[in-house]
């Protein structure tokens, strides 16, 4: 397939928003089934013991809802949602022990990115929609809508909270990485599912790295980072679409599946932002910076950040990627069979 | 002074909604003029290097309106706001060292609670109005405007969000707690600002804490809680809000003073959650469980829940309490002086 016009891909932009408002629009009217509001007869059956089930019932409700709606606009476009892929052994029966998305146009769908917070009605859940082309994230719609927030990009178009606001929110300009990053900085982090209490397992290092970004400059011999602030949402997709917004100054990450990142990458890009790997390379002082592979399961995310005096944004972003480098344990998430 | 009627409590109430609506209003205000919006001239003063001052000006412009409000409506209630005691050093000069509160009607106010994220712009930040009565919390108003979220209570009159959804969110009936808490809860927690990087500092002692509790079943030692899902927000306020909604769980913390709390303790009490102190007794198994006292810097909560069929909400809010009290550290946040 050729590539698309800017053209085509507005009309697609315009599609996949509409399809993240009515998406959020189920989320969040099923969340409300759930909510007591002193009418005792209506509600009283849903909640029981068990709210996991109801909520897969919504997961799979908006999911085939979008696949549907998707189908029958564009017949030909491929797509990528969880419920084909849920957990790796599903997934490593499949034929495809790669990753997900090859060149052609994929639609990469989370219909509920941060399912514990939709269980638990903490208002950071969202419906997150990506397209891919070539294997580059083109479009992402992000909607939370308990939060009333709408996060979309599409390429050459900018990034947009509720389709008034440019991403980052402070621009005019928008302003560099703090000097001495991490130290000013807002890391946002997940501690996920992988809770294996294993010398040197995936939590260790996790924790590890933690405690370097938020202790004292000086402490933890040397590698103290005393970020301004550690944030943990319970959503992938949100923490990428905040770091566009610049409330995030770092993001980093590992064991996402290409539906949890793909709008926020996208988005991301859009409005200036970095992304590239979690794990350090050998030399983290001076590995070349590439552009993260979608399906790496492995991501560290920077803000979008403008010039100083003295160095391009890039070059403020690629430094905070080497002293986060400098930080943090290599994380074991590997693609299953990979 | 004698007690209150509720219909002068409801007057109060009434007064302290607006109050925080208006204050509210004030502070996305002011973080509106950091937006960009396309609009270069009028902002490209306003970054500059540095978002503190302005964040200061905001909070002190806030701190001002609330304060000539109540003096003016209600001139001989006593108010307790955060600039008269900005840090430690300033408090230990003022001539009480001991709880700020004491029997008289006082409002104790945090006209900018969660003020990393404000200067960040991360939505996580509010206005947090507290009016105390003998020592009790009374009336609480929350106001989180860039999330269109406000969270109220007065004693007799139940807990809402936004005015008309009662909280806890789920009701008819409240689920009581899981049967095997901390697993299968939302925990809520904060690294805050004491980063100090010595043996068993405070840092060191969370971070053990936040492990146990993240940890699967079986691990550390028999430690290991399996919490559902980790959440940071850098806001005490909102950590109290969301666990009054049923969203949280579980919320820990030490350090807090008495502004980031009373809001936060009136909408959750009135819920009908729990507020006990952080640091498990000597016998965390058969300790009495006691309400917190407002000023002794170390809080548990835990969500309002519901009766199940051997045990009635207290009893499982109980045993939750004692189950997170063994798997967390003492903290050391003494009163200035005491």
């Amino acid at each position: 397939m050729s590539e698309l016009s800017q053209e085509e891909l507005d009309e697609i932009y315009a599609f996949a928003v509409n399809l993240g408002k009515e998406a959020g629009r189920m989320l969040l009217n099923a969340a409300k089934l759930r909510f007591g509001n002193n009418k005792r007869e209506e509600n009283a059956h849903v909640e029981k013991d068990n709210a996991v089930d109801l909520v897969t019932q919504t997961d799979e409700d908006v999911e085939a809802y979008i696949k549907s709606q998707i189908t029958l606009k564009y017949p030909s476009h491929k797509s990528v949602l969880p419920v084909e892929f849920i957990g790796e052994e599903t997934y490593s029966k499949g034929a495809s022990r790669d990753y997900l998305i090859n060149d052609d146009p994929t639609w990469c769908v989370d219909p509920l990115d941060g399912t514990v917070n939709y269980i638990h009605l903490f208002p950071m859940f969202c419906v997150s929609i990506g397209f891919i082309v070539k294997n580059k994230a083109m479009i992402g719609v992000i909607h939370a809508p308990f939060l009333n927030q709408l996060f979309s990009a599409c390429s050459g178009r900018g990034a947009w909270l509720n389709e008034t606001q440019s991403l980052p929110l402070v621009r005019n300009p928008i302003p560099p990485m703090p000097a001495k990053a991490p130290s000013g900085c807002v890391f946002s982090c997940e501690w996920g599912k992988d809770r294996r209490d294993l010398p040197d397992s995936n939590l260790h290092r996790k924790v590890e790295s933690f405690m370097n970004m938020a202790a004292e400059v000086g402490g933890r011999d040397g590698r103290g980072g005393m970020v301004h602030g550690m944030r943990c949402l319970g959503s992938a997709t949100l923490d990428l679409a905040y770091t566009a917004m610049g409330s995030f100054d770092i993001w980093w990450e590992g064991g996402c599946w290409e539906w949890d990142v793909a709008a926020g990458i996208a988005i991301l890009q859009e409005a200036g932002g970095l992304v590239t790997t979690a794990n350090p390379p050998d030399d983290p002082a001076n590995a070349p910076i590439e552009n993260v592979r979608l399906g790496s399961r492995l991501y560290l995310a920077i803000r979008p950040a403008g010039a100083s005096a003295t160095e391009s944004g890039r070059q403020s972003q690629e430094r905070t990627v080497r002293e986060v480098w400098r930080r943090v344990r290599n994380l074991d998430y590997s693609r299953p069979g990979a």
